[in-house]
């Protein structure tokens, strides 16, 4: 059987879900995150064979939406697939589907290939090349558009980068600046409205122990645009764009 | 086929990794609570049956120790049944074994159950009457006997409840507050030694937005006293015990 796309399922876990027993988004988005890395070790261009040969993955840009969230205990399948390669960009598609096959969020994912010595982006292709594109319908988004570059923001919420946001590598794992990103709204705002998109960009690993202004500026109504900067030198390591919708009331 | 022990399968996803690679005390956490909530139900004293009654559970004390943490990747299996009644606890016991069946870890909980109205706890014993209790060995270990009292001690970490930490209820969940005692230690101390066993009390409800203190004081080689208190008032919302092995070099 061709597994040039890979199909993984998951059931929403009680400490996943939010104050309205929905997914959290940083759940849905560490489903991603387990089911890319599954299939990329199946490719053969998993973190194992990167290492081999002295690389590895880092995810760059990521963007997704979500229709509706599903609720704790409910079956999910992610679908996702390689979308070949952009400048020095391995670009990856997904859908999340419910059970029985309805899609309810998409996304679009943009990683790079860094060599462990200097951390510098090597061209992708060469690693994926053999790699079957599969005949799959694109997902309709955009991670290559440039955000707009930060200026007047309030902060906020200041985190510290603690030993439960990171990973094998020392890093802050992807889904944890999610985390950050939803934990610097109230509970009004999360019982008002729900987050419809986010597209996030990673700049610059965080290290352990590390104080991050997380800070927000309103952009239009419903859109919000969100800078994680380090609090010593006010370097950005992430920057996020969401969009809200209301919720029914 | 009788379900008086619950078995549910598990796969430790990357995100619930930490530096080394392994599952997270707060994920083996979360795997026992999942499971834990889907037995209740088939028991007929889940969530919901609760609610109609006009009653919660709440989980009030936790010990666990594991021997063994299991990688990313690995398929863990968790195996609970009730206990029977202590006072107003009803007890839970669990294993966690491989995929394989070799035990890794094991636990005991201990559970009330509020009214809705007052927050006052009730006698478990009329809620579960008609449950059976297998004849499953004991696990060895206890959660009735009471922790020390809180003295003098150094403050580790402030943290506030933030939306991420929040269950359905707005409350704080319980895998969350292992998290933030973990969070506690720098990498240093995660890094030279592991948790061995974590015995944890719930004292008090913590609200969104509240400012936790936690304070940890070291009272022999390898054993150390957490309390999380409220930044305004110093009332104690939760406490926990702790012991250390040191990792191999």
């Amino acid at each position: 059987m061709s597994q040039s796309v890979w199909r993984e399922s998951f059931r929403v876990r009680s400490n996943e879900t939010d104050i309205h027993g929905l997914a959290r988004l940083d759940g849905l988005f560490g489903y991603f995150q387990e089911a890319a890395g599954h299939h990329a070790r199946v490719l053969g261009v998993g973190r194992k064979s990167l290492e081999d040969q002295g690389c590895f993955w880092v995810l760059s840009r990521c963007w997704m939406q979500i229709h509706q969230y599903p609720a704790w205990g409910q079956e999910l399948v992610v679908r996702t697939w390689p979308q070949g390669v952009e400048r020095l960009f391995a670009l990856r598609h997904f859908r999340f589907l419910t059970e029985d096959g309805q899609e309810f969020g998409s996304g679009i994912s943009a990683w790079l290939i860094l060599d462990q010595e200097k951390h510098r982006p090597m061209r992708p292709g060469p690693f994926l090349d053999g790699i079957v594109l599969p005949e799959e319908p694109l997902v309709n988004g955009d991670v290559l558009v440039k955000l707009g570059s930060i200026s007047d923001s309030e902060e906020l919420r200041h985190v510290s980068a603690a030993y439960s946001d990171l990973d094998v590598n020392r890093h802050v794992n992807n889904a944890a600046y999610v985390r950050w990103t939803l934990d610097s709204f109230d509970l009004e705002q999360h019982s008002r409205r729900q987050i419809e998109s986010i597209r996030i960009d990673y700049l610059s690993e965080t290290l352990p122990g590390e104080s991050i202004s997380v800070r927000g500026r309103e952009e239009a109504a419903g859109r919000q645009d969100i800078f994680g900067l380090r609090s010593t030198t006010a370097q950005p390591v992430f920057q996020a764009r969401i969009t809200w919708r209301d919720r029914m009331p």
